[in-house]
């Protein structure tokens, strides 16, 4: 077989057999197919697209390019709930502590941030001490003893994955619905958990900008799922705006503290509800999603959600005293008030935007190599469909870079539209893909 | 400028800016874009296109990549010939003495083989010592002295051309239109020549299949030559069957000896009189193509062709001995006849495939790094049209590598259709366009 009669074929659109796609994957992983022609291969498949057939035969020839965990022994079903990525999108940190704080363990590798999305891992590293970078053992030993573990991906899993996903942000091939939803599937299936719940953000400040991609990625997933057995659902939330109220890391970290202190806002809130609820069914805790809202209002109000996120953050040698006390978190050095020149009310916020300016004032990074500044963000203080006067504050930058502060309060000005129009509240769960 | 935008616009089919051409050209000349971004982009232009603005600004800006050769000391009209490649296509060799011995200087660069088309500058090589490694005042100087030089392209010519030719054979983008017609005017334009003509050649053996293709990459050649301040002529000719009767590299430097004594195929013969017409018209020699024939009888008749032919050899490093007396040039350790098994006429020649069985005996290189066996190569004695008796011998295969024999003449005659059905001769010149 021939890596370049294999460009050639998808070059032609023909459909790849699973012999090609697995010589493919197998000598990308090996190094024996250059970086050049696998990202030829990858723009080709980009512009010509994908059957179901050769997604799901990428998504396993991806997830067997490596070792892949067990993790049958730490209960029968393990759910692994993964977002698509959006703009302060903190879901994950919040849901998983309620989620193992009611008895269901939680097993989650989260990625770092690229371009406008964050990443979980980053915002964890924002608590002093905080390892991510545990092996599979600890890992493993920890769910077994605490009920949740949160790392990165540092062992060798799906490693053809990892490639590619290297290459695409370089090469503009990043927003694809294939190649989104086989590395999506291939993680997954790497990592062992047999249910699978997707969250996939739709909207300005998502990959998914349309709903029709939205509900297209969600079937592609869901027949993954099938071809390899995983029970696959998956639920649409908005990206219209950011969830809750803060873009960066250590910002992030301190409204997931109040979320699980009960101070959630609405939008959170919701996700949570939703996305709770059908992880708590696949994992056979509940029989229907009504059951859901209760149990997780009780586990928050008990204390018993927040003191997940301690047990969890201490044993991963995190300083818990900064979860106890989040005044002892430092802001940036600046910290600078956006003000409204307009009166009425905010019709739109540009959310991407919004999300690469955060990154831009030193929360994100553009190149994997990219150092992160963990106090740097956006702090919104004004939502869609809020009431705002001229002159009120509608967000704050904290930044360390005294540079970037004059274009970017106008930038994130900017983002807002704000007028005498009447506008609602955006619906934030669009969907439930079952 | 942001390479990841560029790729991202030619993704989406839009049309690149001349901006965003000469970004793409100078920064990956320099090192600053990568072989996979690169090689994306190349997979991009592929596949979704360009149009002629787009193709004239790439040529235009490769050329500028590196220096550009100055031959306007030499003479005022400076031609320059290019075949687009084909199988057994040895035309330059035997044309440019032919030209030269007419008093026309001739600046020859000439490239390697790759695939399945051989290169004439392997073939020069094959005469012991000759040198094709010149520098650019050697070059002009042996051109000053008698005429005529024949060198690869050793100097930094169009290095962005370079780059990205050697990209494009590892990643399946070799046959396409844009990138083949600005790779060669860039080269041409680079070299310094003010007369281009482009000898296209199209069918079975060659990268054009089709003659819409042919016509096609000649008006952009001539666009591209418009655009560029330079005269550009195209000759499409046949590649349905080999040049001749041989392909390899010494076994056509041999068959080229015998043209220049005036022992030529015919199909050599009607190819060198539409090159050559057109040759000595853009060099004003001439003002009509029906004076060439006569002059380039003469030359040959004469013994001046051959002539010029062993001073450039000779000038060059050559053993022109080899030219002389051309018995001892030694053979390949075997010479296998290939014997049909069957009666009737020659209607089709598989050209492609014995380009590549030619490469496959040792002929010619998968990969820039492979080394040329010179003896090696494939000889015909049939040709389409051609009447064949049963146990009669089609060809002859040099080769030294033993395990290669079996496999190889079964394949060349599978390559030969031969049946009870008339076929008269192909068409060898199929179109001019000045």
């Amino acid at each position: 077989m021939d890596i370049i009669k294999i460009i050639e074929h998808k070059r032609d659109k023909k459909v790849l057999s699973t012999e090609e796609i697995n010589f493919f994957v197998k000598e990308y992983t090996a190094g024996n197919i250059t970086d050049y022609q696998a990202s030829a291969l990858i723009m080709a498949i980009y512009i010509n697209g994908m059957n179901k057939k050769e997604i799901s035969d990428l998504t396993i020839a991806m997830a067997d390019s490596g070792e892949r965990i067990n993790l049958s022994d730490i209960s029968e079903n393990i759910v692994d709930k993964h977002s698509t990525g959006g703009v302060g999108d903190k879901i994950t940190l919040v849901l998983m502590p309620i989620i193992a704080s009611l008895g269901v363990p939680v097993a989650k590798m989260s990625g770092r941030g690229l371009g406008y999305t964050g990443g979980t891992a980053d915002k964890l590293e924002s608590i002093p001490g905080y390892r991510v970078d545990l092996g599979i053992d600890e890992f493993k030993q920890n769910i077994k003893d605490i009920g949740i573990s949160l790392i990165t991906s540092n062992v060798d899993l799906a490693p053809a994955d990892s490639k590619i996903y290297g290459l695409r942000h370089s090469i503009a091939c990043t927003s694809n619905i294939p190649l989104i939803a086989s590395s999506i599937m291939s993680k997954k299936i790497a990592l062992g958990a047999n249910k699978v719940l997707i969250n996939i953000t739709c909207g300005d400040g998502a990959f998914m900008k349309k709903m029709s991609d939205a509900k297209k990625i969600a079937n592609i997933m869901k027949e993954i799922g099938k071809e390899a057995n995983r029970e696959v659902r998956c639920v649409i939330t908005s990206m219209a705006e950011p969830v809750g109220y803060t873009i960066g890391n250590q910002i992030e970290i301190i409204e997931t503290i109040k979320c699980l202190k009960g101070e959630m806002p609405d939008d959170v809130r919701q996700i949570i509800y939703a996305l709770g609820s059908q992880m708590l069914i696949m994992a056979g805790k509940i029989k229907t999603a009504n059951e859901a809202k209760q149990l997780i209002d009780e586990t928050i109000k008990s204390g018993k959600a927040l003191k997940k996120f301690e047990e969890l953050i201490q044993r991963q040698g995190g300083d818990v005293s900064y979860i106890q006390d989040i005044t002892k978190f430092k802001p940036s050095k600046y910290v600078i008030p956006v003000l409204s020149d307009k009166e009425g009310m905010v019709n739109k916020i540009q959310t991407e935007m919004l999300g690469n300016l955060s990154a831009y004032v030193g929360a994100g990074r553009n190149k994997k190599e990219d150092k992160i500044d963990y106090t740097a963000g956006i702090v919104l203080t004004k939502k869609i469909g809020d009431i705002v006067r001229s002159g009120e504050t509608i967000a704050y930058v904290h930044t360390n870079k005294e540079e970037t502060v004059n274009s970017v309060v106008k930038n994130v000005k900017d983002a807002f539209t704000i007028s005498q129009r009447k506008t609602s509240k955006p619906n934030v769960v669009l969907g439930t893909i079952i």
